[in-house]
């Protein structure tokens, strides 16, 4: 049987030339912090936060909320401070002392069966630890058990890969891109969305929502699509 | 002795995530109808175009004033019909039957000592070609020879190598961007701007000048900070 799928929507800053990191893929910073804000209030709207198993390895992030105004908003309503944390992909390269696994409440974990066993044994002490599909997450199966945990709105955090994977699939509703007034360049540096990319025919279409200015920071609002309302 | 720089520009379309076309690497139309006018206002009030050569053996774009009222306007002026068309790169996969070479005024191929004299020569017929560096076109230098020609303005039409390549240098002032309403992907898709890529501290700041919406196409415009003003 079919159900609705989440809503689903992909958060994300990059320079103008798409990149979202430079060539040295370090944590960089590229929003402002009037569009942290932004992003915190998109959290906190949120009942799951999901970034990709790279995105873990190599920036690390809390991704909780910043603002306690906003957390005790959320626990008036009766929902957690935090939104569930989902990391996806192969956990082999994954710390135990990451600020992934450190910060926030529930932290859910979705993996393959091709990722080392101890390292999801060891894992399994600060998350909640899922095998779905053998080299790849089934994106499906997985935003089906995110949604009998209740979980109606579904924040993507990036990187490109994952990003990339969610669109081919058509699971994504929205897209916010915070494009910052730099150039990274680069023929290696890391884009929005990256993967195997589509052909020409295979262009995810979008809508435009809007366009907010935030200083030199263009908020860019688009609507994906013919994107999937069940799974 | 220096002299003042040709104002330099970057006009481009690209998709939201940065890229100038699809992993197949073919020409893909982009931007709209409405965008190609805003295009050829800018080649009319433009002295020169440049291309590098991977745009023009992959692209082959004609790089001509599509409107005759643009044309007969710069006649009265008592310019050429079509600014000078400037190449720039190695010669080695260019055609003689281009579009580059075949339509338009007058042609510049500015390329290096390691290309292939015997194309340089068949080249010849069609282009004026100077021969400026070894392995790398010298920009400076190249730019020097333009402003003698009587060049002001130059606009630049891509691809990412060659973008990079002037960003790099510090000759670029402004940026224009169209902002199509698609997604590409593709960890292999040429994107805006792709050379070796700058690391974090040496990322290209710039300062938004405007957003302006064409239906669901966004155009940007931005100028360089920094930006060099002699040569």
């Amino acid at each position: 049987m079919k159900i609705k799928k989440p809503f689903v929507f992909i958060n994300c800053a990059m320079s103008l030339d798409g990149k979202i990191s430079t060539i040295e893929r370090k944590q960089v910073k590229i929003s402002s912090d009037e569009d942290l804000k932004r992003v915190d209030r998109l959290r906190a709207e949120s009942d799951a936060i999901l970034v990709g198993m790279n995105t873990i390895v190599t920036d690390d992030p809390k991704l909780i909320i910043k603002s306690e105004r906003l957390r005790k908003e959320r626990i008036k309503k009766g929902l957690p401070g935090n939104p569930i944390k989902v990391g996806i992909g192969n956990v082999n390269g994954m710390k135990l002392n990451s600020d992934f696994l450190n910060y926030g409440d529930t932290k859910l974990i979705f993996t393959t069966e091709n990722s080392d066993p101890r390292k999801r044994e060891e894992l399994e002490k600060k998350a909640d630890i899922r095998i779905l599909g053998k080299n790849r997450v089934d994106l499906n199966k997985m935003l089906r058990i995110l949604s009998d945990l209740g979980v109606k709105k579904l924040m993507i955090e990036g990187g490109g890969t994952v990003n990339f994977e969610f669109l081919k699939e058509g699971l994504v509703d929205e897209l916010y891109v915070a494009v910052a007034p730099r150039i990274f360049g680069g023929i290696t540096a890391p884009t929005l969305v990256d993967g195997r990319g589509f052909n020409a025919d295979k262009a995810v279409d979008l809508k435009l929502l809007g366009a907010e200015n935030l200083h030199d920071l263009l908020v860019l609002k688009y609507e994906v699509k013919n994107s999937r309302k069940y799974i």
